[in-house]
Order: structure tokens, then C-alpha cells, then sequence
């Protein structure tokens, strides 16, 4: 375990004298997410250290990447079970959508999968939560905020028992909770609902089914989320709704950019930070160097279906193997699977591999993935086409945006034979408009005023210095259901209109009568008179 | 005029240099508006013009502020009125909230004066669109982007004559029309109307009136900009839709900062550069300094009513100018009229001030202001409390603003008495809260990752380079109202439900008809069965 007090590194010397100088150097608290989750967070923790804060990570004492570092003090707590336990739930929930089963098992086996990973987390929460001895520390120690990962809502439930703001670090929810819980409009015409593989401009049916998918979206909140609102309860002693407790974040750092995402309304405490895990490509390994110059001026594919998939039925890595040697690209295959016989010259089986500088590689000819938001981030950035597999969660949807940008090809890795993956590949390779496009999509995405890290780093400075950022804070917040869609106020209009129509209508009436009375009394008095 | 080949200023060169090298030098378009709206777009101008690119500017041959400028060549177009005219118009528009007339009067007085105005601008549009001359060197200039103040949109009429991208850059219409514009969704609930002097906090009754401002919203933008579609369709020999041609524009650099604005949504398209005209305090002139100096512990107070107002009433100067003998500070007074007899020794006239440089010195003690949105931003930016007397536009929303953050004191100009103003100055100086709030909002908006000026900088160049900014643009623009609002999906998922509903039930007393009528014939066969 690190020690708690502030580190300094190299040149960052004199920064962190400056701010210990001026007392500006803070005390963080992280509540990280383990998994590919924690990679570009653990960038702006390191970063923050670097700039002389003093940092606590809170991790579990069983977990995959959230390791011991000279950037951090690393708490960790017990967790009622083993590492071998992890790896067997990471493994099934990677290795299921091989399954080839009929589509209604494939739905509830994926849905089971992550209920056991989320299951998993509320452990790790619930044995934080009720952890005496870290908690106590937690409570002693005064910390200036809170930086988390709020896709499950521990570190949003310790920011409210700290009472720290915090800054959340995310891609988002799934569904996209994270516009309804910081009340930003979500119009359900144009901003595709999550798993509906769908683009901003949809047809009639498919927005049907966008406005059907929403609806499903509250029921999914509580299903992942009522546990933990019972626990803050029991925590807090008190009646907690945990929407309220997350709009309490001062900043959203939200890995978005708008080559990737759709563009849609977002609110003012929202910042974009999309694309802050590519670094600048690093000089490769020696073995990787090798490999790459041996390609000749064909250059390299790359090929990774993310650290979640650890290996693939023989059959289907079979298919793979014979499309790579199909194309006359040296492939790079990330994979810890058995090596399938037929594997082609071409092609060289990896147990890692430094993707980021791989793609970098003036090369790199196409990019193969499972379509991981890092992943195609990565992609974007270094401008390599893709040929797109996406495996779970949101990967659909991200392959979806590539391909409807002409960046890359969508394949369904179950149903795929080994024709379609050459055909995909020679296509993103040699057909120019896929490159043209990705060097138009990542020209966009790298001409910004600051970088994505700078701006993190600086947001989480700001939380820390301002206790929070409530002028951020939309008064949305402060209303109820009916008050902010106006229900309220059109419906007082509305009887104010009706009222003043009823009260002209009775006075025509009543004017109208007098008239017909009049006239009558007249025509009778004429009548009486003629008589 | 000035020439039309890039010019390289000071330490600039080398940047400049560069830009030419890798062909990144461009040529733009300025199409401002002339008054205060053009003294910060000038600033991104001149620093545009630094970084090597070419910039024309067109303004009319009679103007305020456009003069000629080595950053930039300006051209210029005649307009059948005179300087005196102009001069005449504005100053007409500036003395008007100090007649002392009935408050309908006032309104009426109010609204022609602006008409007055919008209509001299309007002549400039026409002039310009009908000068052939002009027109042809447009048309025949190819430039890579159009900066304009979307104002009034002569810029946005002429970006899509010269089928260029345009930037734009103002603090926002008259009740928020960028929103509806950008498709932005503008929550009536809780963003406060223009004119209504709300906050985002607002009781049921306020709430109601900001419902009703907001339908006035759609027949203000047509008063104002049907002239200009009209104008429009003879340019193209089409009809023109003017909010058609407003989304065309790539980037909104609006002056905007959540610290003077109250958080609402937003679009990915809009960037936020209020405080753009706030530069850093310069060393003030001899004359200022020494009036600074020889004000001792007291320090100063700063009052100018902006460049619009020349002269105000006598018997109102009178009443100022008592205030002002009941405060030590020396106060210094931004005045062109005729001096007031009772005016105290610690009231210095002058015809101009710097007042950026005084409120940046730390001898200022408050800041007497007619809440316009550039003097408002100066004292944000130098944390000095501010006494607003809101003379017409957006200044009655903007004081709001700030009195409601706890950092000035509001009076009505016209009411007001000599007390109310020596109390209000009392109140800024010597009650620790307006400094403290103040202080607390300086420190927010200055803490911010970019400088303002290098963040519009950044984007004009990006929509020069890349020729727009598509990848910003939501998709709701394709939408019409229904579907924007889902009526029609809404209308067919209701169709679908009811259309079940009534197929469940038709069911149902079809299944009760058999049942009842099977329970009929069996108690009759009972029945005749018992007979």
C-alpha cells in the first residue's frame, strides 16, 4: 500500500511546490469501477498526482486492475470471495456471446451473465459499506471531493455520507440514465435509445420502437438500482431515493465526442472528455517492431476483442483463421485461446498487445474490434477503419455509429462465416471511402482547444477548489414532475380560457334571451295591439 | 482601407509563418454589427488576423465603432443616412428611460425607439444585399468561412448566397430565439423569459407569466425578421424560411457564463465564451492613476451608463451627483452632458473612462452600471459588487441576475432618489456580503480551462479548416414539429392500446353473451325441465 502523503515526479516539481506553496494541493477520494472501466480514470488519478494531490483509491482486495501504484494511497476492503471467483464471472459474462443457442437463451444467458457481474459489485459495495474499519477512516479523513465511476452508485452513496461533492467519470449508463437524472431533455425522436442499434434519423417504425425501448427505462433503473437505494437506507436511516442522491454530482465527465456520439442536448455541468484514453502512440516493443517491418507494404491488421474475452469456440477461431489468410496484411491477433490448426502464416497469436501504438503505426491498415468504446476511440483517433464484432452492452450501438459514419464494417460474430470477415476486411482496406471517412471523423475529433485529460484534470482541480460547481446546477432539480413539464401552469391557463369562453357564452346567451324575450313581448304586444 | 494579404504582428510571426507553410492560413468573412456587440468580436478579429489569416470586414460607410484597422480590410457600402442620422438614432434610443412620462407611454416610447433602430439596421442589410459592387467582390472572393453577429442576419442571408460556413458570435436574440433556432429544448419552467425579470426559480404566478411571454416569442421573431425573409426570397428567387438559413450555422460562440447565466440545456454547438471582453487590468493613464491615488483608503467607485447614453435629465444628474457627496469615495463618472451645479469634490466628470482598468484596480470599491452584459462581465471578472441601474434590453434580466447571486443592488433609474442610491452605494461598499458573493462568482468564471478569446479563436478556425462543423448538427433538424415531439408515434402506440382495449373487451362480452346465454338456455331447460 502507498503512503498517503503527496508524491512528486520529475519535472512536475516545481508545480507541486507552487501549489503546496499556496495550499492548493487537495485530498481525493476514488471510488473506481474495476475492469476496462478503471484504464482511462486511472490516466486523470495519475495525472492529479503528478499535479501534487494527494489520492486514496478504494478498491476491493480481490479485484483485476485496480493495483497497487506510486500515484496513490490504495485502500482496499474484504470481499467474500476469491480471485478465482472473479475471473470465473468475467470469463462467463465475456466468453457467452459465443453461446450458439437459439435468441431467446442467447438474450436470458447474457442477461444472466451480467446480472452475476452486477450481482458481484453489490457485494463489493455492501462489504465497503459495512466495512468498520475503512469506513472509519473514510470518515476521518477530510477529504475535498469525491471522483468516481457512477455506473453502479457506491461512491455516489459515500460522496452523500462524506458529505464531499463529487465528479463523476463515465461513458454513461446504459439507456442513457444519466440525461434523466441530471434532467437533461431527451427527445426519444432523434437520440436513439441504447440497444436499438439505431442512428439519429430513424424511420416511423423504428422510432416506434425507440419510444417503446424508453419506456423501459425507469423499470431498468430500479432493477440495478433498488438494492443499493436500500442499502444508502440502512446506511443513512432514512428514506433514500437514489436519483436525488446522484444529482448531487457538481461535474459529469462524460467520454464523449461528437464524431462518435449523436449530437444532442446536453447540460452545462456535462464535460466531454471522449477519446481521453489515446495516448500519443509510444515506441512498440521490439518483438512488435519486428513483427510490423516484416509486413512489407501491405502493413498490418489488428485484431483484439477486448481483455473480457479470453477465448472463442474452436470452430469459429477456425473461420478467423482462414479469412486472415485470405488477405495479404500481416495480422496481429490478441488472443489466450487454444491456436486454431489452420492458422495462416500471416497471421501471429498474441497474448497482448500494445494496441494504441500498434494502430498509430503508419501501417496499420485495419483495426478489428469488439467495438469497446476505448477500442473505437482508439480507432478514431489513430484513423485506422474497422471491421466492428460487437459482443455486448453497448458495442452494438457503437458499431452501429461507425458503420453509419462509413468507418467501418458491422459483422455479427456468431452468424459470420469466414468469407464475410475477408470480404469486410479487403472492403475497409481497399475501398478509399472507408479511410477517407475515418481521416475525416478523427481530423474532427483531434482538433480541439485542450486535451480530453487536461480537462478532466482541471474539472476534478475545480470540484476540489470550489467545493463543487453550484452554479452549475439547473433549478430543474428543484421541481417536481408536474411543475417542470408546466403541467401545472397550461392546465390554469387552459381553465382561465374555458372559464372566460363559458362566462361569454352565457353572457351571449343571456343577451340573446333578452333580445328573443324583448322582441317576443314586442311581437306579442303588436300581436295584442293588432287584436 | 486596409490591404488584403495576411499581416504578421510581433512575437506572432513565427506562428504565422508556420499557418502559411502547411496552407493553413484562410480567408474570412466578417459581416458584425455595429455598437458594443462589436467590441469583443473585434478582439477575435485582431487575433485571428495575428495567426495569419485574411479577414474582410463589411460595414457600412456610415458607422459607430467599424473603423478602418490594420488586422483586417475593411470594405465598406453606402447607406442613404447621414453620421448625424445615426448618431441621432442612437442617441434618441439611449436618452429615452429617462423621460418621465406614464409607464404605457414609457413602453410605447421604448418600443419605437428600438423600431427606430432595427429598421436603420435593416437599411444597412438592404443596402448592402443591392450593392452590386460589394456583391460582385463577395461572390468572387472565395472565402472559407462567414463570422457574423446573428443579431440581425444579413450574415446568415449572405452565408447562404456565397455557400460558405458561418460562425456566430453574440450574447443571444431577444428571448432566447437561439434556443428555438438550435432546437434547443428551453424548459419554460424554469428558464426565465426574456424582459420578465425572473430567476430560475419562480412562484406558480411567475411561472405563468413566463408561459405566456414564451408564446409571445414566435410573433417577436416574425416582427423583427420577416423583412429580412422577404429580403432574402428576392436575393434567391425563392421562398426563404429565415430559422432555415439560422441553422445552418456551424458554431454559436454565445457570451455566456453559468456564473451571470442560469444553467439550462445546451447544444453541442454552442461554446461559451462570456467574459470574453474582460482583458487582463493594463496600467492606467496618468490622469486616472492620479485620481485613483489621491482617493486614499476609501478608494474609488467607477459609474458609467455604457456609450449609448449621452446626457440624462438635469434634475436626475442633480440627484446622482447628492449620492454620490454622501459616500468618501471618490467617484469617477463617465459623463457627457452638461455638469450638475450641486456636483461634490469627491465627483470626478470625465468624458471617458477606462473602465476595465479602474475596476481591475484594487481601489475599486463598486461599480455603478446600466447592467449591460460587457459592464457586467468587467465586474465579474474583477470581483467588484455592483449597483445596477438598468436602462432597457436584456439589462433589467441581467441586474436580476446579478442582485439575485447576492453581488449588487438594483435601482430604477427613473425612481429612484438620491437616498435609494447613497444607501445602495453603502450597502455594495460597506456590507461584506455583496463583496464576498462577488468574489465567489469572480473566482468560479475565472477558473476556467481556456481563455474565452483562445476558445472562439479555436472554433472559427475549426469551421474555416474543416468547412463547417456537420458533426455538431442534431439530427432534429430533419425532424418536423410532430415528429420532433413523437405526436404521431405517440398517437399510433395510443391507436394500438385502445385498438386492443376494444378488442379485449368485444372479447370479453362476446365470451359473457355465450356464457350468459349457455346459462339462459340452461336455466330455461331447468326451468321447463321443473315445470
Amino acid at each position: 500500500m502507498g503512503s498517503a502523503v503527496p508524491r512528486f515526479h520529475g519535472s512536475a516539481v516545481y508545480f507541486v511546490f507552487v501549489l503546496i506553496c499556496f495550499g492548493e494541493a487537495k485530498r481525493l477520494l476514488v471510488i473506481p469501477q474495476d475492469g476496462s472501466h478503471w484504464l482511462s480514470m486511472r490516466a486523470v488519478v495519475e495525472k492529479l498526482s503528478e499535479r501534487g494531490h494527494e489520492i486514496v483509491v478504494v478498491a476491493p482486495e480481490v479485484n483485476l486492475l485496480m493495483k497497487e501504484s506510486k500515484y496513490y494511497t490504495r485502500k482496499t476492503f474484504a470481499v467474500p470471495y476469491t480471485a478465482d471467483d472473479l475471473s470465473q464471472r468475467f470469463r462467463s459474462f465475456g466468453n457467452q456471446p459465443f453461446d450458439e443457442v437459439s435468441f431467446p437463451a442467447m438474450i436470458l444467458g447474457a442477461y444472466r451473465s451480467l446480472m452475476h457481474l452486477v450481482e458481484m459489485f453489490f457485494i463489493n459495495c455492501k462489504s465497503l459499506l459495512r466495512n468498520r474499519e475503512v469506513m472509519k477512516y473514510l470518515e476521518e479523513t477530510q477529504f475535498d471531493a469525491l471522483f468516481t465511476d457512477p455506473a453502479l452508485p457506491c461512491g455516489v452513496i459515500l460522496a452523500e455520507h462524506l458529505s464531499i461533492p463529487s465528479v463523476y467519470f463515465f461513458r454513461g449508463f446504459p439507456c442513457g440514465l444519466e440525461h434523466a437524472i441530471s434532467k437533461c431533455p431527451d427527445p426519444v425522436s432523434y437520440v436513439p435509445r441504447c440497444y436499438s442499434s439505431h442512428t439519429d434519423h430513424m424511420t416511423f417504425a423504428q422510432r416506434v420502437l425507440n419510444q417503446l425501448i424508453s419506456f423501459l427505462e425507469t423499470p431498468l433503473f430500479k432493477r440495478l438500482y433498488i438494492p443499493y437505494q436500500e442499502l444508502a437506507s440502512e446506511l443513512f436511516q432514512r428514506d433514500v431515493h437514489l436519483p436525488t442522491l446522484y444529482r448531487n454530482g457538481s461535474v459529469w465527465l462524460l467520454r464523449y465526442d461528437f464524431v462518435f456520439e449523436y449530437p444532442r442536448p446536453v447540460m452545462p455541468n456535462m464535460v466531454f472528455i471522449g477519446g481521453i484514453n489515446c495516448e500519443e502512440g509510444k515506441i512498440l516493443p521490439q518483438e512488435f517492431e519486428a513483427m510490423v517491418n516484416s509486413s512489407g507494404e501491405h502493413g498490418i491488421v489488428v485484431f483484439s476483442l477486448g481483455s473480457m474475452v479470453s477465448e472463442i469456440p474452436m470452430k469459429k477461431a477456425m473461420e478467423i483463421a482462414e479469412a486472415f489468410g485470405t488477405i495479404p496484411q500481416t495480422v496481429l491477433w490478441r488472443y489466450t485461446g487454444e491456436t486454431p490448426p489452420n492458422l495462416a502464416k500471416n497471421t501471429k497469436l498474441v497474448k497482448w498487445l500494445p494496441q494504441n501504438d500498434l494502430l498509430a503505426h503508419p501501417k496499420a491498415r485495419a483495426f478489428i474490434t469488439h467495438a469497446g468504446s476505448h477500442g473505437v476511440y482508439e480507432g478514431i483517433c489513430n484513423a485506422v477503419p474497422m471491421v466492428l464484432m460487437p459482443l455486448f452492452g453497448d458495442q452494438m450501438d457503437n458499431a452501429k455509429r461507425m458503420e453509419s459514419r462509413g468507418a467501418g464494417v458491422t459483422l455479427n460474430v456468431v452468424e459470420m462465416t469466414s468469407k464475410d470477415l475477408s470480404d469486410a476486411l479487403k472492403a475497409v482496406i481497399y475501398d478509399k471511402k472507408y479511410k477517407e471517412n475515418i481521416q475525416r471523423l478523427s481530423a474532427l475529433h483531434l482538433d480541439r482547444p485542450i486535451e480530453p485529460l487536461d480537462l478532466a484534470v482541471h474539472w476534478v482541480e475545480f470540484v476540489m477548489k470550489h467545493k463543487g460547481a453550484p452554479h452549475l446546477r439547473p433549478a430543474a432539480h428543484d421541481l417536481n414532475w408536474i411543475q417542470y413539464h408546466s403541467i401545472d401552469v397550461i392546465a390554469f391557463l387552459l381553465a382561465v380560457v374555458l372559464l372566460a369562453l363559458f362566462i361569454s357564452l352565457k353572457c351571449c346567451l343571456f343577451c340573446c334571451r333578452k333580445c328573443c324575450c324583448k322582441s317576443g313581448r314586442m311581437s306579442k304586444k303588436s300581436k295584442s295591439k293588432s287584436h
